[in-house]
């Protein structure tokens, strides 16, 4: 059956990484005779130039048509200015709250060949193979209200951390049953010497971790776990968290193996299209250079192959082939500095990984 | 003029560095002629053991009686069960609130003796040399509602995220003050892509940067800041944010150094008694085995008799003895593992401490 994902470049670099991506789905297309289709839409800054709208309703209708959808990334500074409903983030948090992605997964993996460009020590990281859920709907970044006041005649501003029983249970859940297919322990993490919304928050994890004997439960605190990712971050397997604890400890944690232009993500709904992107931002800085690594974006796209569509034996065939690329020492600027390697362009290592899916094929 | 010192031993490991401390800072005043008094107070496990509450009113009078408190280490697994008005860190939080004690401010830096114990490498951390400045009675801390409701039928709860612009102005302003007086150049974190209090908060730290026109400004996203710690400690000076941003990032760059055992703290309100505690827990398991690491609780003591006291020489020299006492190799099993040194007891650690400061005076 044909797949039909929505594929939203975005910003900045996202523009170049998407066409390198899509440009090699189609070479997993034919090789692997998976039939897809691939329609566009507009979403960030440029969705804001071209129709004063950061998330168009058409993108929205677009996705949910979709039975996945592929991001680049959003953002510059050309939009920094702007007020914050004409902001490029404000697209990436409407198509979360629209698709009902509650489920944010980011996997962080130590890539041997990368190993020695982290800032900590080669022996602390190499047994790195942890995966970041992360709730991506609810907490402060939804709840109402969220507005400035007037307080005892003086500006005050509120904002509202704020959760439903059920939307805590669905993203636990979550976690556990990835535990599952993986090493069986769950972290959670939350801060529930402080906040209301944790102590909710661990009483149901001890409630439904009966329901997954074969996985350890251990509960961190959200101070701690920013501590443990950089003293053992071995230690891991499933971390689960609130939305913002997630932000800031995936971001700690994509430090780790010394290559953000490596890791992909995943934003999973219920029942609806999943979204994938690559962790990094739109680099502006960097932006139609033929410079930006297209791998984070690539692996995302083998994420979104096995989750969404189900080919788990391709997806790992097209992650294989990005890592053979990377030891045959193709890669982009970002990474050849670090691995004393001479950099070559984006057009390069897409050309690159497609020969190496060819031989894998 | 004779200073009084409210001391809070508190739980665990509190007890023995307390003692250890106390003993330093009577050598220190008879060394350098200055007149201090000790009055012990209630916190915590133990005052919830004789009182049945963390903070007694008896400790909170002690301490607004005080010109400083000196505070050892709450918690411990004994009270870990309790209701959440029965728990160890209920005093802490109460006496911040009680003695109005906004500022937390964590000074980390690298100490060349221990560079090799970090997880990071000796080369990202050698030059770190950063302050954190935690607004420390706000924020979701504090702010109500704090509860659960009934919302259509099933459990839900909220947090509530709140500051007036004094708090934040306030916050800032001590932020700019430390950075005049360092390297200054501040950092502002925040969530302003997301949080209306960000915005604000943002938005405070643009209107008063003219005042100090010697430090420069720059604002950091909370998830970038949390990267950035990791990638490139040395670029900070001072990081000024808000409570749970502080709680996290600031246990984060503890990291940094390699050595939770040498970290201080002191927690400052507009003009009342400050609070000066050690980074580290109470650390239950190795409780009253003269195993504990006293200097975090020393270096504490002589930011209190800096920043309340006004003795910034003989401070420096206190300083000075715990830094001799590490460089002669005398050290508890902490510090002792990670940089190839047989261990001591922290009975020896004080001795030295003394002697050192001794033939410093
Ligand atoms: C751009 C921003 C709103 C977003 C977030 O905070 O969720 C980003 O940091 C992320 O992690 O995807
Ligand atoms: C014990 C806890 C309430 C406290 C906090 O979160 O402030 C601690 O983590 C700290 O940083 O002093």
């Amino acid at each position: 059956m044909t797949k039909k994902i929505a594929v939203l470049p975005g910003d900045g670099i996202g523009q170049e990484i998407t066409e390198g991506t899509v440009d090699i789905l189609h070479t997993f297309s034919s090789l692997f005779d998976r039939s897809m289709t691939f329609e566009y839409g507009l979403i960030g800054g440029h969705a804001i130039d071209e129709t004063g709208d950061p998330l168009p309703e058409a993108t929205v209708t677009l996705c949910q048509s979709s039975d996945a959808v592929l991001l680049g990334a959003v953002g510059g500074p050309k939009w920094d200015r702007n007020p914050s409903h004409l902001r490029p983030e404000k697209g990436l948090l409407g198509i979360r709250k629209a698709l009902g992605l509650f489920a944010n997964l980011r996997p962080v993996k130590a890539i041997p060949a990368l190993l020695s460009s982290s800032t900590l020590k080669e022996e602390v990281v190499r047994d790195v193979d942890l995966l970041i859920v992360r709730e991506l709907t609810g907490g402060l970044y939804f709840g109402e209200p969220s507005e400035r006041r007037q307080v005892a005649g003086e500006d005050a501003v509120v904002d509202t951390l704020f959760y439903t029983r059920s939307e805590i249970e669905r993203i636990l859940r979550k976690g556990f049953e990835l535990a599952q297919i993986r090493k069986k322990r769950v972290v959670s993490v939350d801060k529930a010497n402080v906040l209301e919304s944790s102590k909710l928050w661990r009483e149901i994890a001890e409630e439904i971790a009966g329901d997954y004997p074969d996985v350890t439960l251990e509960h961190m605190l959200v101070d701690n776990a920013a501590m443990q990712l950089i003293r053992t971050p071995a230690q891991f397997d499933v971390v689960v968290t609130e939305n913002l604890f997630g932000d800031i400890l995936s971001d700690e944690a994509s430090m780790l193996t010394g290559s953000l232009g490596m890791l992909p993500s995943a934003s999973l709904s219920e029942t609806g299209p999943g979204l994938f992107e690559p962790v990094h931002g739109s680099a502006p800085d960097i932006a139609g250079r033929n410079e930006a690594n297209p791998m984070a974006m690539i692996l995302s796209a083998a994420m979104m192959v096995r989750v969404s569509f189900g080919w788990e034996k391709e997806a790992t065939l097209l992650e294989e082939a990005v890592f053979q690329t990377l030891k045959a020492g193709v890669c982009t600027k970002d990474i050849a500095a670090a691995t004393n390697r001479a950099p070559v362009g984006t057009s390069d290592v897409i050309a690159e990984i497609k020969r190496q899916l060819q031989e894998l094929a």
